[in-house]
């Protein structure tokens, strides 16, 4: 038995806590498992009685002869610590257990749960839930879950965090002749949990498509790594919640500020070839049109329509969702024109007029999928006057099923009039849709996954020779000072010794100090505070620039000491770094924040005063090749500013991707550095500077 | 009759074309106004035959004894006209041509079309159409349209320029149980438009909601009046389409290349208080809403639900649409503690649990709605073993009424199990959605309407002192000397003219003129080329700042001729002007283009170089007063510059909004001037400067 066979096709099932009586959730299992015909072995085990539902009962499954592959139960949560213990030694390789009162319901629970786990690792058998409403899977077929109605049969793994989400989306999926072959209720996750079921669906012939309902993912780095190589095999679409309360977070760095835990999910998808989707009915839309059809080729969509507005809407959403309009072949232009009505528009969006039927549905819609410029094709039905939409239905899958690899959505827009051709279009694998707005984004959804599944998730990532010492000996003073925050001159030097350029800095503790290190470095210089209090030193007055002789200096270091006592009379000051005064260069970010889930994201983007106002900041986790690196500062606005506008010169984006991958490193070298920013990296023609490198540090 | 009575409920009705022949379109309207009971005359017209369906038939409208209000003509478009003839000898009131074959099929038919609207002027009736469906009123009740269905009874009216979307929608509504009071299907808009119809309907008791689906807006001024009034009476909700189109036309400035046509339209809906759907979904979403519910009083929401993941997505769903999720008050959550069960969660969203029954919803309903912090609830339900999902609705119901300026929706997630539920919920005034999401856009929708119904629409429009003379001179040479494109100094003199400061600026021909200049306008200056076809300047080596001599005036003048005869060999150059140098100040840039429905619309945003890369502009239609000048600058992510960050000095806003009004008013006093940028504009502390002014002008 592979994989989770145990938990999808059992041989046999004990149903721990099975009742007779009618409304217990143990009766409702057992019931179910009975019900969808599942071709194993049952056992109902309930101590008070000898048989329920014609079944023989057992007190115990220690009591059942042969084996029990799968335990699925619904005994209170106070009894279910005994249940594993005996379902342990009876060698049960899964438990589904249903019932709830674990760490959803507080601290005691929680303990229970533990408990729970270390029994089934102790006995090496798998745990779906607790607190979960079960699994049903159409093709062995089994229900054994308490959901009164199975879904009908198809190809889409639905798996969710949410019960009543799951039961929800049942009872409409049938109403909308929607098929699945497994609904997957996760609930609490103890062990189980998304990345398993990734894992295990990726190779199942059965299934096409993997839908997940998720409000977090349990193991950010092992969902990294599964679903990166599965979405190579076949499409996961993702609807994540929890998007608002993702702000909250508190972040001392404009990175982390700018990268909410939301911001890492959708950040971690794209990075591995997961598809987001942004409400329950995307989830399905998308689910039903991976379902059905093929992924196109090219973005490049064709629209048939006996309608100009329904077109017209069409081809906006189109523009909308980043889905590009066919430019038909002149080949295919002649056809239509030749074939076609005269009033009939034969350029994308294609018009066949109002009084279009069957015949001219087919032909249209044979000409633009013959097109070697269409990708894909939605087909828009208005009811009208002469318009037969059954036979339309027909003619559609006669064409869609001889060009099978392009696919083919339609949207029918009516009541009754359409509701059959509707239906017979959907179980004819042609998704049918109420407006033509849906269809456009299936059709976009199906293309975001053609150019997702083509990125290239196996490039070297590079290593650098870096000084780990000298960073490692910085961080163990700034513990050994009771700090989290490193001081200006420590971060700089801590970005040096992993070959990020920064400017010449040295901490004055006095005046004279300064004036010697100015001395030393070389007119002008810039002065600033060094204060683990001070995060925004430019607010407070806490830098003065362009320092050109010993008098500045002198003038400096009094006025920024002043403005300090003024705004942070409580602030610890541990003196005045002087720096190297460096030419204006295009002023970037780079920074680096430690996600709970994700681990460290690397962003870069517009930097100085701009980062707030714009949040141009393009982010990836780490660690990443050379080429996503570059790829990150190819997708901000700045990336026009860096390539030089106005016939000026370009920057060097070479050695803004070198810092990009050397603050990776440090994040992957260093876990307990948890914020980075660099703030500005100043860029130039040649080469770049980092000017202000602020480091944070995990709570030792 | 007042208004438009003789459209919606006219006491007489030829039908010109009427048919005995099942499948003419001249014998379904006839049906149709038969069927509908439509309690008025009817005559239908035929010059070969004496009787149709049971009325008797006349040869010619001027055959009928009687008056007729309105005539429905089916005849081909080449008989329209002499119908028209005799219809306005007859003295009717109105006419709906349901002939196509006019200004939609070529220039011979915009002929036909242009002879029919000016005999409808010489007789003084209205026409509806041609090229349309018709209308129904399902109050009157009249079905003159040959839609076969007529669509329930409500207080919806669906106004569209697609017959198609029209048909669509009636057939479609009537399984979703959605109400309308008029289906208006607008056509070529040869004579009523949709402005007509929000100014009949604004004032019409059966009209709750207006519902438009436009391509385009015949008359941009009249509808900016008409329905700026009408929005404060109802909402207004329109989906306009052709979005994608929108991008295509030419601008010469950075303000026309922002402000594509579609943007001209969000800008006005916004202005005027109608609000924009971008779905057909979302259209009928809020019409149901506006149709069923009152607008909320304030922007806050409470969501009650039986389970977790549809609150939590719900949620998020309201942060995306703007929707403030209500903090309830003390006295609230303590009674949600003490009467609900345990484990509930009290706060905003409630969660009731999947054991809710209908007596927990109608509690935790009825506590939410008396909460003074909450606008508007959405309660959701998912079918769970104890659900009662018939009896909870009658519970929704019951306390919805209760609190019926607080508006209720409801989304029920399911099929068969819920089908019955939802019917009722709507059949009794509480709007409910197959999922959360929808429900919380229908909201939203309610709020944001809530809101621009309280936009002070008739503030007062300032008038300045200029010099129109001025002006006139300028653009007079401009257009002597065959030129559209003002050149910098005429376009600085045109700013200067109409109050807009400017730095110090001359023309030179030579280098001689060039130092003469210099030494009277004072060091430093800046220099840049003249030239109608060089627009952008700076680009081409065509500007040179910060010369502070004689010398450095002269090297500048070879650096720019040398630069541009590089570049532009061809172009034409009226010289080199000689600015005075004036301090860097914030970039901003203020436009205008003219919009060929809606006129001229006024841009303020951040300027420079990042004009282009992050499209920061914020637009309104001229003329407006010194507020919205203001709340233009404060909708810009610049207007955090000009307030000062980071301990910065605020630059002097009401420069600012000064130079806004003026450009404004000039937009008004010179229709001819097409196109006008500034930018940049430097903002001070105190006061501004038009750096750099660009005006385009209208072929003459």
């Amino acid at each position: 038995m592979a994989g989770l066979d145990f938990l999808f096709s059992p041989s046999s099932i004990a149903v721990i806590g099975a009742s007779k009586h009618e409304g217990k959730v143990g009766y409702t299992v057992l019931k179910n498992i009975i019900s969808s015909n599942f071709p194993g072995k049952i056992y109902p085990i309930n101590p008070s009685t000898d048989e329920i539902l014609g079944l023989k009962s057992y007190k115990s499954v220690l009591n059942v002869n042969g084996g029990v592959d799968l335990a699925i139960v619904t005994v209170p949560a106070e009894h279910v610590f005994q249940v594993a213990e005996e379902c342990g030694q009876k060698k049960i390789k899964g438990m589904i257990v249903i019932s709830a009162g674990f760490k959803e319901s507080g601290h005691s629970g929680a303990v229970l749960e533990q408990a729970l786990v270390e029994t089934a690792k102790k006995y090496n058998f798998r745990i779906l839930g607790p607190n979960c409403l079960g699994i049903i899977d159409t093709l062995t077929p089994i229900n054994a879950s308490f959901a009164s109605r199975a879904p009908l049969e198809g190809n889409i793994v639905f798996a969710s965090q949410s019960g009543a989400i799951l039961t929800g989306i049942l009872d409409w999926s049938i109403e909308e002749g929607i098929g699945f072959s497994k609904f997957i209720s996760l609930g609490n996750k103890s062990d189980l949990d998304e990345t398993d079921m990734i894992k295990e669906l990726a190779n199942d012939s059965n299934t096409k498509v993997i839908l997940l309902y998720l409000e977090g993912v349990k193991d950010g780095l092992r969902f990294f790594e599964v679903a990166k190589k599965a979405s190579r095999i076949k499409p996961i679409v993702v609807l994540k919640s929890g998007v608002s309360s993702s702000g909250a977070r508190a972040a001392s760095s404009h990175t982390g500020a700018l990268a909410g835990s939301d911001k890492a999910y959708s950040t971690a998808f794209k990075q591995i070839g997961v598809l987001r989707a942004h409400s329950i009915e995307e989830l399905f839309d998308y689910g039903i049109t991976f379902s059905l059809q093929d992924i196109p080729e090219i973005n490049s969509v064709a629209i048939i329509t006996n309608a100009g507005g329904p077109g017209i809407i069409a081809t906006d959403t189109c523009e909308e969702e980043g889905l590009l309009m066919a430019r038909l072949e002149a080949e295919t232009v002649e056809k239509l024109r030749t074939n076609l009505p005269r009033e009939s528009s034969i350029y994308n969006p294609v018009d066949i007029l109002g009084d279009a039927r069957e015949d001219r549905y087919e032909f249209a819609l044979d000409a633009v999928l013959s097109d070697s410029n269409v990708g894909c094709v939605l087909v828009i039905l208005t009811p009208q006057a002469m318009t037969r939409p059954l036979e339309i239905a027909q003619s559609i899958i006669t064409v869609s099923k001889k060009f099978s690899h392009k696919p083919v959505v339609a949207s029918f827009i009516g009541g009754e009039s359409i509701q059959e051709a509707s239906k017979i279009l959907i179980n004819n694998d042609v998704p049918c849709f109420e407006f033509p707005e849906s269809g456009v984004k299936s059709l976009a959804g199906l293309t975001k996954f053609a150019s997702l599944k083509k990125i290239d998730l196996y490039e070297e990532i590079p290593r650098f020779d870096v000084d780990n010492e000298k960073v490692n000996e910085i961080i163990t003073k700034v513990y050994d000072d009771h700090r989290l925050v490193l001081l200006g001159h420590e971060a700089a030097a801590v970005a040096k010794a992993y070959g990020i350029p920064t400017p010449k800095v040295e901490l004055a503790k006095s005046l004279d100090e300064a004036l010697e290190i100015a001395e030393r470095i070389g007119y002008p210089v810039v002065m600033k505070v060094s204060s683990p209090q001070i995060l925004h030193k430019t607010d407070i007055g806490g830098v003065v620039l362009n320092l050109e002789n010993q008098e500045e200096v002198t003038k400096a270091y009094y006025t920024i000491l002043s403005s300090v006592f003024k705004y942070f009379p409580q602030a610890q000051i541990n003196g005045v770094s002087v720096q190297q005064m460096v030419p204006q260069g295009r002023e970037l970010i780079i920074g680096m924040t430690r996600d709970l889930t994700w681990g460290p994201m690397i962003g870069v983007g517009l930097g100085g005063i701009y980062v707030n106002l714009f949040e141009d900041v393009s982010f990836r986790i780490s660690p990443f090749s050379r080429k996503v690196a570059f790829d990150m500062i190819s997708e901000t606005k700045a990336y026009r500013l860096l390539k030089g506008m106005r016939g000026e010169k370009p920057s060097d984006i070479d050695s803004i991707v070198d810092v990009i991958l050397h603050v990776s490193q440090l994040s992957q070298d260093f876990k307990i550095i948890n914020e980075l920013d660099i703030n500005p990296l100043f860029a130039y023609d040649e080469g770049c500077l980092a000017l202000d490198v602020k480091i944070t540090l995990e709570k030792s």
